[in-house]
């Protein structure tokens, strides 16, 4: 009789240790999502990287204040396990000139709110003036002849599309007008492009963001315009379709400077050469303070450290918070670190960015082994109490998605979305719009995630969950 | 042969039945998001009433503007079906001096931004000069002695507790200070009260509120102090225990007044007797504009009707939008809403009110009978492509919680819950902390719900999915 109930006695055991592991699990949780609530520094750093660093192009000497700030700051959580990597940055200066200007009315000067597109070049000294073709996106690019551009300024006025639920589809929807649209422009004869701001308001903030230029191509300048004066310039176009901008920039782009990510590291204590890394972007593009793209971000990663010191969680793998340099208009940081974790035979098991603001969390992206990344989603109902539930986005974030080929399971913390395109890459990126308790449940989520990794690893065999001893 | 597959048959034509009608029912669903957030009008109607009105005190002439305004509004979505309901409602006068000052420090006058709790009695006139004795809370009010507390003013200084993910536990879990904060003191012979205001953040606004007065216990008059006036009070109290304050309130009762619901209805199709309430509190403190609370959701349920009307869909059942008046500080719209429908004999079948703040929709409160709750929930994967996803909180809302007793399935819309108490029932509370994309969520969100129990009904027998053809 006995020796028929002992498989049954077996997966009784084993059930019992695993509802026992899972218990663990959720109280070491709580215990993160306390901490970080009640006593996370993120916020306080935030403000200290916000009011007195601000900006952050890469290559500015903010950027370098923000790397010093940064590294004081982990070496008082993590003292002499700090460290810089060294990074080749790209050197775009912004420049102090962004004006535009139509006469359209008689010598009635009207005033439009513009940005130089990152990486842009600058207008002739004391700016160009030119006409006018207003075109909604590239499908009536491709409608239009030589004739109808060469020489004027394209204005590519439009809208993000409100009906996505996810603002992220929205932006990757009519990004190319920003990231293409000089280079699209300009073998048809266009002298500069202004695109429609990237965001969802309507509002007088211009937003800026990388344009990519091709080797091939003539440069044009690029700027934004923001959404009120997208429906200014518009409206005075059609009053007025021969129209004169005025349009000056002078950003340039220099060789080549030395920066640095900053990297802050706990030491595993069983499996030190398993690496989970935490990470975000230390550069921003100096209009604005930087706030939630990516001061948000840094902040909740370097929190994952000072949560795992502050309750004494001593982690079975090594974790690392990363500050990428040169996210915004170069992913040097990221292109860096990945290359050098690559030489150094580094084996990355997890990594988490968080690059998308310091919203209310609400998941993960994930990508990675398929079969890595499900053992990763089983692990969902342990953050169902935090409200964190969407574990169904694929991706991950720009400066970790390298770590993909290295096999680990890439992450990005996915907050609420709805409001981040409010102020990304404009100068109302700041402080005041991060709400301290969305920035510290997001870092405890980050933390969460990190808990699970370090604590039970991640195999292909996927029976790894009773693999070590609970704590 | 064929005999034994007719009840396979049959499973496949229902099966077929209720996948068509899911299909039919989540297009209708993605049709109301996308004209929410492409075409919903509830934020312009949400800047109307705060900056145009603002206020709405029950017994204003803003709360009369308040009706009117909203009365017209719905009057042009559904012409002629609009109508004014009688309410008596409770008529408190904030006064114009709300005024709370320490000389602590030889003269130096230190002030404190106050204001007085909701139903307080003011102060004599010229106000008050006492010692403070400074509580946490509760149990160390009931720890104190008759010796303690006479003649003197009870600040109450407990924080809200930053660990509750669901900041609404954080608020009744703290809430009393206020509610019952004089009323507990006064038999100890306090001659007033002052309690840290019920929010999160540390900042300069002091956040009103009702406090509740017993017929057999003295009135004493109650105020709310900013939390950086709390923590500046705390300080100035630990320098000087006998430091002397002095405060100034005239707020006060007055008789009762005659005020009104604003019922705006469409009639059901098919079974127009049973009726779906969508509503909100017109009434706000008038400290700020009442922008989250509850502006926002009286111009989504008016968004209710609108989305309805401007898409053709023509419900079953009767929808009414419902703008009750004196939530703050009386229930009165609401009690008075339950009494008529109990009178009339109307059967109500499901109610929502919006009154938790034009964030992000997460999910819905929940109440009534277990069987029909259940049917409710059934429907939460249609709302999962939304990002609704919790339907596990149990409650409704103030103004419809008497609907329950009718039968209805009574709900509360319930939103990201992180920012609420920055803004509630302080001056802080206005437009521009209202995000158009989280407000027209919401009032999408509560239209999908509105239509499904249009569309479907809800009865005992939980078979009711197929009862009706799909549109």
């Amino acid at each position: 009789m006995l020796l028929r109930f002992i498989p049954l006695l077996v997966i009784l055991l084993l059930s019992f240790n695993c509802k026992a592991q899972q218990s663990a699990d959720s109280l070491a949780i709580k215990r993160i999502f306390n901490y970080s609530l009640e006593h996370g520094k993120g916020y306080d750093w935030l403000h200290h990287l916000c009011k007195n660093i601000g900006g952050r192009l890469a290559g500015s000497p903010e950027a370098e204040k923000a790397i010093k700030y940064t590294y004081e700051v982990m070496d008082s959580i993590v003292p002499g396990n700090v460290s810089l990597q060294d990074v080749m940055v790209v050197n775009w200066k912004r420049g102090d000139k962004e004006i535009c200007f139509s006469e359209y009315n008689k010598g009635n000067k009207e005033t439009y709110n513009i940005c130089a597109l990152g990486n842009s070049i600058g207008t002739p000294v004391g700016g160009l003036i030119a006409n006018v073709i207003e075109l909604k996106n590239f499908d009536e690019l491709e409608k239009s002849s030589r004739k109808d551009i060469e020489g004027k300024i394209v204005f590519f006025n439009e809208p993000m599309d409100q009906k996505y639920i996810s603002t992220f589809n929205a932006y990757s929807g009519c990004g190319q007008i920003r990231w293409y649209g000089p280079r699209s422009a300009a073998p048809l004869g266009a002298v500069a492009t202004i695109n429609r701001s990237l965001t969802h308001l309507i509002d007088d903030f211009p937003h800026t963001g990388s344009t990519v230029y091709s080797d091939t191509i003539p440069k044009i300048p690029g700027a934004a315009i923001s959404t009120l004066g997208a429906q200014n310039l518009s409206a005075a176009l059609k009053k007025n379709p021969n129209l004169k901008l005025h349009l000056e920039l002078n950003c340039e782009m220099l060789d080549d400077v030395s920066s640095s990510n900053v990297i802050g590291e706990i030491k595993g204590s069983l499996y030190p050469e398993e690496i989970i890394v935490v990470g975000a972007h230390i550069d921003a593009w100096g209009n604005g303070e930087g706030a939630h793209d990516d001061g948000a971000g840094c902040v909740q990663s370097i929190e994952v450290l000072n949560i795992f010191k502050s309750l004494g969680i001593v982690p079975k793998r090594t974790i690392r918070a990363v500050m990428f340099i040169n996210e915004e208009n170069g992913l040097r940081g990221g292109k860096t670190y990945a290359e050098q974790a690559k030489m150094k035979n580094e084996k990355h098991i997890g990594a988490i960015e968080s690059d998308a603001g310091g919203f209310s969390p609400r998941g993960f992206f994930m990508d990675g082994d398929s079969t890595l990344v499900e053992q990763v989603k089983a692990w969902a109902p342990l953050f169902a109490p935090y409200l964190v539930h969407d574990f169904s986005q694929k991706g991950s974030g720009a400066d970790i998605g390298g770590l993909k080929k290295h096999g680990a399971v890439v992450m990005g913390l996915l907050p609420d979305t709805q409001r981040y395109f409010d102020y990304h890459h404009a100068a109302s990126d700041v402080y005041e719009n991060v709400n301290r308790r969305e920035l510290q449940l997001g870092a405890a989520t980050m933390a969460a995630m990190v808990y699970l990794l370090s604590e039970h690893g991640i195999t292909k065999t996927a029976d790894n969950l009773n693999k070590y001893p609970t704590r």
